[in-house]
């Protein structure tokens, strides 16, 4: 099943959800013309739409392999891959003195959007390279920068994060590998990396001719827990006097996963200093390792929230068509016209229409939350609070909303959804990953309850709260919603820890449904007043107010229903002990 | 991971949602004694926890072979399925008059849910079969009876349910299979059956010597749709003097299909007519196939909902021990304490409750249609209209949440859950198709608000509301439900029928949600009467009302949040064209 870049939707969120116009005006984005937006919008489409989508299937079917040397990507990979780092798109919104075009990171949102709807699991090799370059450019040298920065902004070779150990997942401060100084010799001043960690996306490949690994490990005699956390960059080669990649570094790939879905991507365990040193620079200082870290997460986390989108747009694209397609009894309401297509029946008419306004809630969320970092790069701290308040929204939500579209997905196929031939369930099993890594949703919730409620004395999450009640007038159920947000938000203050654990993945399911509506509201009015002016596509703004429509009338509703589960405390989820519940 | 019969619980459910005792005190049920429904329910736990269980990852990755020649199953299967073929556990509740034991089908519906939580794709030919049993009783003639029923009532034969076509999915009435009668020689009076079914489950395998296909085809000159279509029982084997099944009846079966789960069972493209000649005999009358696979249905119906008990049993007990032995951070409440099991983590705890909770409700909404249909068949006129209203509800709302409780398993594990050999992602798998087959979700819920809302004057379905409203007294949230409910009932009546349908899944929810709420307060009111009098196990008794609990106090008003959505109606998902969704 192909796959058709959503362009006019994606400009359309562009200009009145980021309000891409706004960033231009200012210098440092200048550049961000709205001929520029489009070239970008489009250019990536049709990248994602040639290259990326025809080996979505196929590399499902056929998967990277592995062996002691390496692992080798399916065929066409390594083509596509090439025509990315040519096309120069890793490098949109990368740091200009190391040959980025400086950008807003919502245009390179949106090229991961596209390539990532084309194909999720190979696209996560470009979602885990701006990690990398956000820690170097916030904590490395300026030899570290310069060395390392240029290719892995033009995306000639790629970043990893290693966080996890088997011991160690979302407890990162139980982790054991070890860093030691090397004091004297050639090597004096690095470290010696020893440690296996697992869960490495695009570990080790041959995509590329280096590898660029981030290391999480202890130093000797460093605290217990996450205080005692440096970072290094550990290279699969190290570089020669000419700057080339050619001295093995004694990184090794131990195996790969065998995974539920997103077999377009390996997932490696890697051991370091097994085979071989394995020498790594630090990032940062001693014991800044965490700090570190959650700068390479919050790219990452926003950008998985935007692998929500991806896996619902590509599931919702598959089944519009399939629905227009496939023919099967007549209308209940009108037998006599006989057989029609199923898109005409209106449970299947509410579940597609559901996918899309899912979809597009999704992603206004997400290009919301990408604008709003943007606006923080420009240095408005209000901004940056606000894009603190909504990573965990804009990580947990589209990527719960992503298992419901892909499951809605094989729905719609009806039994040929459950055959692997159709396609359909690649989506829903690829799209399962998403709520897990990166900090599984519950984190991102507990995220929520925890640092965000009270951060800046509870101003910033409160003046979104805010924002879409003054936005929500004349709307009834969104402003029932945002009004439950508020007391719920008041209730989470005066309680325990454990009570606010209890209710955060419901209140943050509030929190994100509200802001989403909030944004489809405004893409609501704003194509109704398009329409009036007889400006743009009719039958897309038609669309587009049908979506929202059905986003406030149908799905804002149903998060009401989550105010009990968000405000019923932790004392009943108690009142067993563990033994007495594992029978 | 091994899995352990949940025999107090189905015990406790058989006593307080079935009232298995008031069936026993009438004469036809006589034999359901306490100590025989004892035995049973523990000794299909054993079978079920030392023959099933350690097949169900084994038969995922070792798959049934298909050679032109027959499918073979993988190694083991055979065994456990004689154990259960001698142990007499297929014929429970068949007819005495042909070798069944005469037991409530409640009964049966506890065998099936042993096995099925034990090994969900092997199970499902158990589930086939009563419906060729059931067809039989009802229609066949007595030497159809006498001839097919003692082997198909042991389970030394299985039964096959032959509907769909590649054109006829939903749309049974498309169907164009062919059956013609043979007016001279010796097969005069048979029919030659010809054409291609699709989505046969066991349709062929080794398990049995025989295999007995019940086919809906057309007789030559037959009305076009549902009303052409008879009911023929075709099998792989025809019978010699004998009575052997030894004469090659030309029924092939042409490929399985690659499912995304439920591995463990062969879904079959089966052909009739094409290497050699296939008879029939007919079933009833010419043109009754449809009434007669409706009886086929019904009880399949309810055992597929069954299998949404199934995959939630074993995917919650998967995740419980995961859980308690899984030791990641220390409680946010209690830092110093270090690292806990993650049970004791508030958000995990409350998905571990969530999964509890849910599959406790699904088998009380299964368990209580099991009863009121053996009411039925006592003659209880008010039981049977009953039943016929709860199919709908047991059999989606059940599969509905056996993918949200296999979804919520693989959250528990963490990146884990995405691995396959962890076997948590198998459950996420195998629980897909049960929300499609035996007639998709969708159609239950337009069964809902079509036959069932209006059947003997919509009585029926008023009368289950009420009883629910009398059963929430001091209940708020279920009784807010109910209320809903009850309006959205008196909406849905005066609605169109497209109205009815753009809500119908919604509805359906309510309702569901709302039943198994009642049923769990009834639950909870019962363990604390238990408790009080010193009866039970307490450790059991104070689980049941801690789900209880969780059910009525955030499950149950989830579902109040899908009103809106029951009574949007149709106009707004119609205010677009197709071609201006499919973009």
């Amino acid at each position: 099943m192909s796959y058709r870049p959503p362009v006019t939707e994606q400009r359309f969120v562009l200009d009145h959800v980021v309000r891409i116009g706004e960033l231009a005006a200012h210098e440092r984005f200048a550049d961000a013309t709205p001929d520029m937006v489009d070239a970008i919008v489009e250019g990536i489409g049709q990248l994602a739409e040639g290259e990326y989508a025809p080996l979505n299937r196929f590399g499902d079917v056929n998967n990277p392999k592995w062996s002691p040397t390496g692992v080798t990507m399916p065929e066409g990979f390594k083509a596509a891959y090439k025509a990315f780092v040519e096309g120069g798109w890793g490098s949109i919104d990368g740091p200009t003195a190391y040959g980025g075009q400086g950008l807003p990171f919502s245009l390179a949102n949106v090229i991961i959007e596209s390539l990532g709807t084309a194909n999720m699991g190979f696209t996560l090799i470009n979602i885990l390279t701006p990690g990398a370059i956000h820690a170097l450019m916030a904590y490395g040298s300026e030899e570290q920068k310069a060395t390392w920065l240029p290719k892995l902004v033009s995306g000639e070779w790629n970043g990893t994060m290693n966080l996890t150990e088997p011991g160690a997942g979302s407890d990162v401060g139980a982790l054991r590998s070890t860093a030691e100084l090397v004091t004297d010799g050639p090597m004096a001043g690095q470290y010696k990396i020893r440690g296996q960690k697992i869960y490495i996306t695009f570990g080790e490949h041959d995509l590329t001719d280096n590898i660029v690994h981030l290391v999480l490990a202890r130093t000797p005699g460093a605290p217990e827990g996450t205080r005692g956390i440096s970072l290094f960059l550990v290279p699969k080669y190290r570089l020669d006097a000419d700057g080339r990649p050619t001295i093995d570094n004694g990184v090794r790939c131990r195996s790969i996963e065998h995974k539920l879905g997103l077999h377009n991507s390996p997932t490696c365990v890697m051991a370091y200093g097994e085979d071989g040193d394995s020498y790594g620079e630090m990032i940062g200082s001693e014991f800044g390792g965490m700090r570190a870290m959650f700068v390479m997460m919050n790219a990452a986390r926003l950008l998985v929230g935007n692998q929500g989108i991806q896996i619902s747009e590509r599931a919702t694209q598959h089944a519009l068509r399939y629905a227009a397609d496939r023919v099967q009894s007549a209308r209940a309401s009108d037998p006599a016209a006989g057989p029609v297509a199923i898109i005409e029946h209106p449970d299947v008419r509410r579940m597609l229409l559901r996918m899309k306004a899912l979809t597009e809630g999704a992603r206004a969320l997400v290009y919301y939350a990408a604008g709003q970092s943007d606006r923080g790069t420009l240095g408005d701290d209000a901004a940056r609070a606000r894009t603190d308040i909504l990573i965990p929204l804009a990580k947990a939500w589209p990527t719960d909303i992503g298992c419901e579209v892909a499951s809605l997905g094989i729905q719609i196929h009806g039994g040929m959804g459950f055959v692997e031939e159709t396609g359909a369930a690649q989506h829903y099993r690829d799209a399962r990953i998403a709520p897990i890594y990166e900090g599984t949703n519950g984190i991102q919730a507990a995220d929520l309850v925890g640092r965000k409620l009270s951060m800046g004395n509870g101003e910033p999450l409160s003046a979104l709260v805010a924002d879409i009640r003054a936005g929500a007038q004349g709307e009834g159920n969104l402003l029932a919603l945002a009004a439950a947000c508020a007391d719920v938000t008041d209730w989470m203050r005066a309680a325990s820890v454990d009570d606010r654990l209890a209710g955060s993945v419901d209140y943050l399911a509030m929190m994100a449904v509200a802001t989403a509506g909030w944004l489809m509201r405004i893409q609501h009015d704003a194509a109704k007043a398009a329409l009036a002016a007889g400006e743009g596509d009719p039958d897309f703004l038609n669309a587009k107010i049908a979506t929202a429509r059905f986003f406030l009338d149908r799905i804002v509703p149903e998060a009401l229903g989550r105010k009990a589960g968000a405000t019923a405390g932790a004392a009943d989820l108690y009142s067993l002990k563990a033994s007495q519940l594992v029978a």
